[in-house]
């Protein structure tokens, strides 16, 4: 049995085939420009799918139906996306225009959602994973939480947006319309503009010099690469990354008390120092220290989490 | 049929009989100083329960159990308090010093689930509200949630602490640890701080003649007083701490997506302007605009939602 999973972000569009296991047999990734409109959007969504299918003579009717996971508030019910920052989305029937463009039917859910079910369900112990925070660090940041097995979710399909939770109180503003968002520390682009503030301030920076051997911007790995280097702008962007990051770790551990956090996305593959980072955080940030820490986990999917656990969607029902 | 229930919190202990619908029948007071260690803290609660009792002409054994709440976390399979910064303890098995001197079982829960259980159950709608988030802005900050009905707990009995996640990154340390935690600013110790500083700053301000006047520090009700006859000091500390309220109200919303919170607490009583800031953080707040807003009430048992919440517990079981 073959499962279809798709995995929209701020600049790339992933789908995937799965089996029952959520192994991926087969997957493509397109890049996309989230201002040219929803149909545009849904039109490249599509034309992943199609480019999967073909590249690996897969026809669309092996398939019934196919989830898709989406960074914003969706309305899972009639497969509306109601606000999705980076997508620049407001109340948009995506379900809709995909079911028309794939004529099979499609399930949408918050990506961090996705990505939560999904390593739940790889987890080797889950039947012992009451409470599970999965935190997913890409071009946002996302989380999602499983509660005995299934999604919570609050009012309306939101919540937990702890990305979109203030930890400065007078400090950068968010898209979102908020003050000093977590998003706005350590998520991707965070990572990223603090990256280019301070190799502009330092032009010697390996930052600079990394940047232009791989021919491209400063970006999260770049900057990791520069500071494994030892390079001293970059050290200053990492300690403050990872400052944040402990900061948001003990917020969801006071807030949600989980048993298992699992750290995912984008920058946290291969990291390990983030790992440490948030664990020591679980540990020493905790209201109460003598009960049990969480114990703060590696993605098994890695970025894969929110395609695989996409995939995984059709299953829950 | 009545029921006892005792609120303990960092500078009084507050006892009550009440009857089945959770009325308040009869209830003592007593003021307590917790720097003298958990037994002199075990005998003033006794004490304050003796003290209701002989006023009332009720005799313990008209009670099988009673309810106690704490402004900590706490084991409640095993009555002990694991942490509770503002009562200086750790570890401490309040449950079996309390039962060794009133000869009944006593139930320890925390103190804002004391007051979240009991706000939910006094709600004339409580049957349609599936996610119930109560704040008390006390000393300390409690929070504690329900959903469908039941208390919502993290490992260990942990959580939701919202008032000890970090909202001010680089800001006040806090006495759990962390930085820049939400109780910082909006607890009372936070308002009262921020009150005499000012108060220090500006010696003609009217909280110093409020002080004056009813011979005592400046507290709570002061600054507000102050406020509402504008006074410049009083306004600056006010605006400043609705300004957290909001951003604390804000990250509730978001991160667990309630349908109604309540506000409870001493600073609560009466502020309308508390309600106001609430209801406009959490429509402006949240991260999904197109949604049902949060509605934001006022604790119907006020002050006492705690007590009567304590009194409700063992009927919980």
């Amino acid at each position: 049995m073959k499962y279809l999973g798709i995995d929209v972000g701020g600049t790339k569009i992933a789908a995937a085939v799965t089996d029952e296991k959520g192994r991926i047999l087969a997957q493509s990734r397109c890049p996309t420009d989230v201002k040219h409109g929803c149909i545009k959007f849904a039109d490249d969504i599509y034309k992943t799918v199609l480019k999967l299918l073909n590249e690996n003579d897969i026809k669309i009717d092996e398939f019934q139906e196919c989830g898709v996971g989406v960074p914003g508030t969706i309305d899972t019910e009639n497969g509306i996306v109601r606000y999705a920052s980076n997508l620049y989305m407001k109340d948009v029937p995506l379900g809709e225009l995909l079911t028309q463009r794939m004529g099979i039917q499609v399930n949408l859910e918050n990506d961090a959602n996705c990505a939560a079910l999904g390593e739940y369900n790889v987890q080797p112990d889950k039947d012992k994973i009451k409470n599970f925070f999965m935190v997913t660090l890409g071009t946002g940041i996302g989380s999602g939480w499983v509660i005995n097995g299934n999604l919570f979710k609050g009012v309306g399909g939101l919540a937990p947006e702890v990305g979109h939770t203030t930890i400065e109180a007078h400090g950068i503003p968010c898209v979102c319309g908020n003050i000093g968002c977590w998003e706005m520390y350590c998520a991707g682009h965070a990572l990223q503009t603090e990256g280019k503030r301070l190799a502009g301030i330092l032009p010697k920076s390996k930052m600079n010099i990394l940047a232009e051997k791989y021919n491209c911007e400063i970006n999260g790995k770049i900057i990791f690469e520069a500071w494994k280097q030892g390079d001293d702008g970059a050290s200053r962007v990492i300690e403050r990354y990872l400052e944040y990051l402990g900061m948001g770790i003990s917020n969801i551990v006071n807030g949600f008390g989980p048993q298992v956090i699992v750290l995912g996305g984008g920058i946290s593959e291969d990291q390990s120092i983030l790992l440490e980072t948030a664990q020591r955080a679980a540990k020493e940030g905790s209201y109460c220290k003598n009960i049990e820490v969480p114990e703060i986990r590696h993605a098994i999917l890695g970025g894969s989490a929110g395609l695989v656990g996409a995939a995984f969607l059709k299953r829950k029902k």
